[in-house]
């Protein structure tokens, strides 16, 4: 029997959720994906199923039990205030754990899976967006993060937000021609019509009808569309989306570091990612961006500190290394 | 017994109805108000009931009978479309109608409120946003109107919006001070604290959770905030929604006319009214602008046409008048 510590660090996200089983030196053991993960928006029992399933998945590669864990740590959003954490310990208890289970935030698993120092920053724009600063590897200062109503500014969902009110416009008159509208209209299974009904065309009120059938976050599935046109529009759209994301960061930079991005808004170069730096101007001096997947190996990293470890550079790389084997 | 046609005109909106009674000669004979009477937002059931609720205390006042109506005319938002039309005739019916009932948009009777020409604009800005352009008495273009999530530009719901936005935004830091942050915690039944969580104010968290709590459309309930302040913030919106609104009608300017204005955003003289001509500049020269109240004046109008009158300026004088008397 082998009576070396062993964690797991779970990135639980809103689409689906990774468990990554390591030794305490962040040699990665196991590896496995599961379902949606957070329980504000799948709710507590669909969320416990996808944690459970990743955590079952990565010990079963590594033909290891949930007894053997000493730790948990679990980084997903908006479950660090909240303090009920029965959903998911109860769960686990039952399947034999008897260690010690903690939250952090998703933001701050981003963060150390891209960069083990002290002082730093981490930006996603995925669906949403938000930033973070880090400071003696905590977070000591927020930006937006504020959800598709009221914040998310340069997200996904604002971005395919902007296509979606372009297009909209465009057939309204009361916006500029653009080539996204085609795009949009296909999306949707619609064609143009001639037919017109007081001066608008059919296709806009098809449309229209369709946008407001779903789910206001299900727009962020337009967002990929401006990527592929480049016209003023979807042009336009894109800086803007990298300005609202500079201005964001701004809001918590406080000198140089590592700034670790996630999501894949800011993660690719192009457009976004040009007028991100553009505004920032000056002070993109000193940040050095690193693209990041997921949280994966930064939640694995906060299972050594948990644990009572140091998840310093050596280990960040081991971890990195090591659990490209897995996936 | 009276055998001149009466006529009914229906203002059918998303909180109240209005039903006016009306003579072929616009003298009003009676008047009522019932509750929420869009199928669309309220449901049919509810909808049938705040019409018949509406036209039921105008029908008493005038102590006559729902089966010496000839014509009933309905206008509200979306109904022209549907053609289904079952969940109010069958109660009209039901309740000794015999006559004609049709529906029209709810921003013509607006516009036939305050004008009898057969050409001019129409702009309401209440909760939504909508222009429409009038010719030979019919709607032959449309702008805006395309909901909260995608349009209603310079609405209510977009002055509330930009105002909860902006309130989070400065309590997050990623935004400029402002006064209306203060007022719209008060509005919510908050106060500042000095907690901070990762650098956010207490506040803010619970702020958010509270505004997303509601139904987005619930923000416009914020929009009087900015007319009671006056900082660079509050100025900037109301002369953003002005320009908003310029813009909108502008996509359906076609030449000189009476502009009817509805809603209680661009009725008030005041930032948003100052913006909205400056931003229209000459174009706004030929326009005569014409605040109404309501559309009932305008559906009895249209009632009037319906039973085959020619809705004059000399019937919507008496409609005007006549109307005084009850309300």
């Amino acid at each position: 029997m082998n009576h070396e510590p062993i964690l797991i660090g779970i990135d639980a996200g809103g689409t689906s959720t990774r468990a990554l089983l390591t030794d305490d030196r962040g040699q990665c053991l196991g590896y496995g994906v599961g379902g949606r993960g957070n329980p504000i928006s799948a709710g507590p029992d669909l969320a416990a199923e996808g944690v459970l399933g990743a955590v079952r998945a990565a010990l079963a590669i590594a033909g290891r039990e949930l007894s053997e864990v000493s730790h948990v740590v679990a980084a997903m959003a908006g479950m660090r205030a909240s303090g009920d954490d029965a959903w998911l310990r109860d769960r686990l208890v039952a399947e034999g754990f008897t260690g010690v289970l903690s939250f952090e935030a998703d933001l701050l698993a981003t963060y150390f899976s891209g960069s083990a120092a002290d002082f730093g920053y981490a930006l996603v724009s995925g669906t949403g967006a938000c930033v973070i600063r880090v400071r003696a590897g905590r977070i000591d200062g927020t930006g937006d993060g504020l959800g598709w109503l009221l914040g998310d500014r340069g997200s996904g969902f604002w971005i395919g937000h902007s296509i979606a009110r372009a297009a909209v416009q465009d057939l309204d008159g009361t916006g500029p021609r653009t080539a996204l509208t085609d795009r949009v209209l296909a999306h949707h299974g619609l064609a143009r019509t001639v037919q017109r009904r007081e001066g608008r065309p059919d296709e806009l009120e098809r449309l229209v009808g369709l946008l407001y059938a779903s789910p206001p976050i299900e727009l962020a599935g337009l967002a990929p569309l401006a990527f592929e046109e480049s016209d003023a529009v979807a042009s336009g759209i894109l800086a803007e989306a990298g300005i609202h994301l500079a201005d964001t960061l701004s809001a918590v930079l406080a000198g140089p570091g590592p700034l670790v991005v996630g999501g894949s808004v800011l993660s690719r170069t192009g457009p976004v990612r040009e007028a991100f730096l553009a505004r920032l101007g000056e002070r993109a001096e000193g940040l050095e961006l690193r693209p990041v997947g997921d949280g994966a190996v930064g939640a694995a990293m906060l299972a050594v500190r948990a644990a009572g470890g140091t998840p310093d550079a050596a280990i960040l790389d081991r971890l990195t290394v090591s659990i490209s084997a897995f996936r």
